[in-house]
């Protein structure tokens, strides 16, 4: 089959020829591709930003959003069958650990991440497992949900937590209205009745928020902490969900925070730095956030299914990787590229 | 009466005579003080630190932790009446607010702290109000119990947060077993199944805090991320909690947190100052805590009735505030120093 | 004033002539009637059902769904001024005891309920407390939310319970479309992702209950069980609210309630007769619901405000108390008969 | 191996001779039996109450509580090796469906149930899963914890539900201090802080509770509702857990359960039958409760390793399984009949 390789850090990616992946241990699962989401992580891996978390062994082939049919299962497979439309959940997990006995299977203390640290899905076939496939509804295609296996289930598992304890008198403020932004805006839409505020430089990028269930839109051109602080009545909000995580974000997300609330991070980049006195004397949450788990992505999908949760992508051929990765590289990419084989 | 009063910063306080407080307002209550906490805030206040911060007019009578009897009560108080024996919650709070009326009182948006914007505890008598005052169990006296008014309150308030997801798998570190830490020991002994690990600098407070209910004392000499590590299987504790936050124990504290885990900051000091993509790659919160509400307080006195929490104390005569005011400024104090009128 | 009183069990109300209520007690807020919803209740009142529960002495004016403007404070009062628009929750709570620290005020030891157990709004004026005002938007007029003081607000607190467990993978169903069901179908569309099934023998009720918001809606002629276990793939739902609580509602509610889930009890009249063993086998919960808390009024009107909760009115002149009385009784009224003074 | 097997209804057990179970699939694991618990479910399906319910085909092993050394394991078991001690939770799930995939594996799509619908422990050797077993620590013996497997883990599930609600200031119940009772007050010791007020029939039993964390000791003779109001100042308790179901403890358990509490049922027998109006009017919940988790049960051998709960067992040897049967039928047993390979 064809797959695209990592072969070198600081090289390009090569298109090379490799042998179909087959289920040989029970719980495998083969997936032909219908759409592999190219990803900004995905440039940092060829920057070799990467190369030591990982430890994979190159080459290997790139590619952790993915989606498609299934293939081939392993015997101890029951819940798809071959022939499946599915969406893949970035992690391979254990399935016998706490975390993985909790139903908190990113935090399993066995996992592979094909695309990262093991072959991914920028080729004809991925090799899975059982417990990483959810099953799409009729009315989804892999090609265009594809991204929603990491980026958009990263926002969907901060959105979601997020919205637990928001009510009706709430103020939820978004940090960012890209990629994984505009995702979980349309997630805290559907899952909580607060009123949200969406903070982003870019005006197009509000106004695509505001059509998506946004309640407010503030231009980040300097005065937006004290904007979000007007439209909360000088308070803050109860949440704040960042995700820029960088150029100053940390700081501003905090001051638009309420006493007693949360402020999640999600996008990273930069360090939070507060002092002691300042949490304590507000009593606020710093809440770290990691990709969703099995759970999130079914509860995405379900979303996903209804129409609730929408992405725009742009699909390239997988022969033109390319060029989906040199547009993604020049900012030319609306929404997100997709490769489809 | 008699009341010791802040006459100026940096100048040492004065026993004044004073008229006897009245409840004049509907929900006043005044208190004929038995105990008087002397905390380490009240020498902070001498040193000017609070001027700013609580915009209080000298002179004022100090002192917030405070028990004693009723001796008067305003037109519409039902709770207390004359002679009952009470411990005051630090804050009077408004009961209207949206904090209040979630029993979050603390962040009461219309509040009060006696002894520290308002006239204090060093004295005879004290105003405070309906909302403020617990009535203590028989078993109790007012001298024993005024020190948990607020630095045992917010021992008890992290501690009883950190409980909530503490299971009989989990580990609970402890950074501090001082004043406030021996406290929070007792609470999480008595709230929690969790396995508790003390780190501390003095092998005696380490001594203590086994007595009391510790599973493991770490002392802190330059090794204890790695013990604790090695105590909890390489993974770091659930949760976390810092009494100290100074001195480099919020890096330590993070890094002696599991992945999902729940990092407290109580004591504070120093920053925290933390990558970004360390917490969301480990998905570890920062969990800001304040002093504990009124019903926390009524929790803890709970606990003291039965004897789960106990303090050492060390009386003094309230004439002898001098004394009791340079013991602990050198160190002098074991437990907490109380004044008695 | 003129006053719709209550003078004996089984005969018609009287308008009569009585003094406008002052605020005498610090809290006292008196607010001039814009609008008071006639419930079922008050029929039930007349009936003499509640003469033995409510020990009120007769005469008294009836009327337990308020909504107006601020005529008068007391002393004490800060968070409302004459002039306010309000609603008014239907109990009058004391503040003090450890119900109403909590937030969980309708539990409060010392509670007067103005209407059925002193004197309510079937008049120009009504004396309650500051703790029972919440002020309206802008946008909302009393008369036209009267009835969310207390069905409304009846209907909120037990679909916001229901919500919080609520994911976009689960169903809910609602049993009965009417006057309080259709509130909770908007409720819940607003609080949670869940899939909304609605069982009503009214098929205008359930076009009804799908124009705002449900997805399913089943006649309940028979196979109202079946159909709902269709729809869930044999398992029922997550979890069901049963608005009527007779006729069989109950059994038929449980048999659509899925293993570990919870069937909401709100309507009343029958029993609930379950054999233990069904409960422990299928791990199900019974789960009973009073009227909301003033927090959850607050939450009401903010989603109120917003458009997101509406309620059909038909307003009647207080002189023509009589015929709101008959049109309800003969079921003449659609959606909700307002008395406005 | 021997195997003592149901050959037919309301007819003796009979020991036999079977081939020793086989690791054939990916996770199987073939357990050496250490101790067998014998239930008294095991006496009800000798007399037919579980023919129809568990669809069985006789001859079968019986034997649904049990513990041992791992034998052998299937090709991508992990998470033992042979010669581990371990207990055996009571069900083999599947480790795909929602309920598994949240750590809420009792209610498992697709499950099986060793000796009750498949082979089970009064054998040499028993084949279960991978996702079945727990390691215990080096100072627990499988004989002396087996019984933990099925009735330990049920009152560890229903006390730990019970505890997540429980305060200083709240009491509890417990109904029926025998077998399951006496487990689930020191899993309530353990876990919560609330005042434990145990009711039993058996003064004997109330002994015993004393001795191991119960606060309070009522006697079950007629005036057990009255006592336990007068004990909670006329309120009745927060939380309520009924091990017993039968002979009246429902509408008592219900009566002694405070307004806005929960009535745990546990046991089972009679019927809950309560009017729709107090449930309402008291808001209060029936909270049904099913034999723990996978989670629970290493939970609950967290506690067992520390001493927390210990358990009463009288051992036989295999041979004599009819004498554990005898004695059980006949009440001579003290604690748990076990029966040793």
């Amino acid at each position: 089959m064809r797959a695209v390789q990592v072969v070198g850090y600081h090289q390009p990616l090569e298109m090379t020829e490799q042998p179909v992946p087959e289920a040989t241990g029970p719980w495998d699962v083969v997936v032909r591709i219908g759409g592999a989401g190219v990803c900004r992580t995905d440039l940092h891996i060829l920057e070799g930003q990467w190369e030591e978390k990982s430890g994979v062994t190159l080459p290997y082939t790139i590619g952790h959003e993915n989606a498609g049919w299934v293939a081939q299962v392993g015997s101890a497979v029951t819940n798809v069958r071959e022939g499946d439309k599915v969406i893949v959940h970035p992690l391979i997990t254990c399935g016998l650990c706490r975390a993985c006995r909790s139903g908190d299977d990113v935090h399993c203390e066995d996992n592979q991440f094909p695309g990262i640290s093991t072959h991914g899905g920028y080729a004809e076939y991925l090799k899975t497992s059982a417990r990483s496939v959810v099953r799409l509804d009729d009315s989804l295609e892999p090609a265009a949900v594809a991204a929603l296996a990491d980026a958009g289930l990263t926002a969907y598992h901060a959105a979601a937590k997020a919205a637990r304890r928001l009510t009706p008198r709430d103020r939820c403020v978004v940090i960012g209205a890209g990629g994984l932004g505009h995702i979980g805006i349309q997630v805290l839409r559907a899952l909580s009745p607060a009123e949200l505020i969406v903070v982003d430089r870019n005006p197009d990028a509000l106004k695509l928020a505001l059509s998506i269930g946004a309640d407010h839109g503030v231009v980040a051109e300097g005065k937006q902490v004290e904007e979000v602080l007007d439209i909360t009545g000088g308070h803050g909000a109860e949440v704040v969900v960042d995700f820029v995580g960088e150029g100053g974000s940390t700081a501003e997300g905090l001051a638009m925070t309420r006493q007693a609330g949360d402020y999640h991070v999600v996008g990273y980049g930069e360090n939070v730095d507060v002092p002691t006195i300042d949490l304590v004397s507000a009593e606020k949450n710093v809440i770290g956030n990691l990709v969703g788990s099995y759970n999130d992505l079914q509860d995405l999908m379900a979303l996903a299914a209804r129409g609730a949760v929408t992405l725009h992508t742009q699909t390239y051929a997988l022969d033109d990787f390319q060029s989906a990765i040199d547009d993604l590289d020049a900012g030319r990419v609306r929404g997100r590229a997709i490769l489809v084989p």
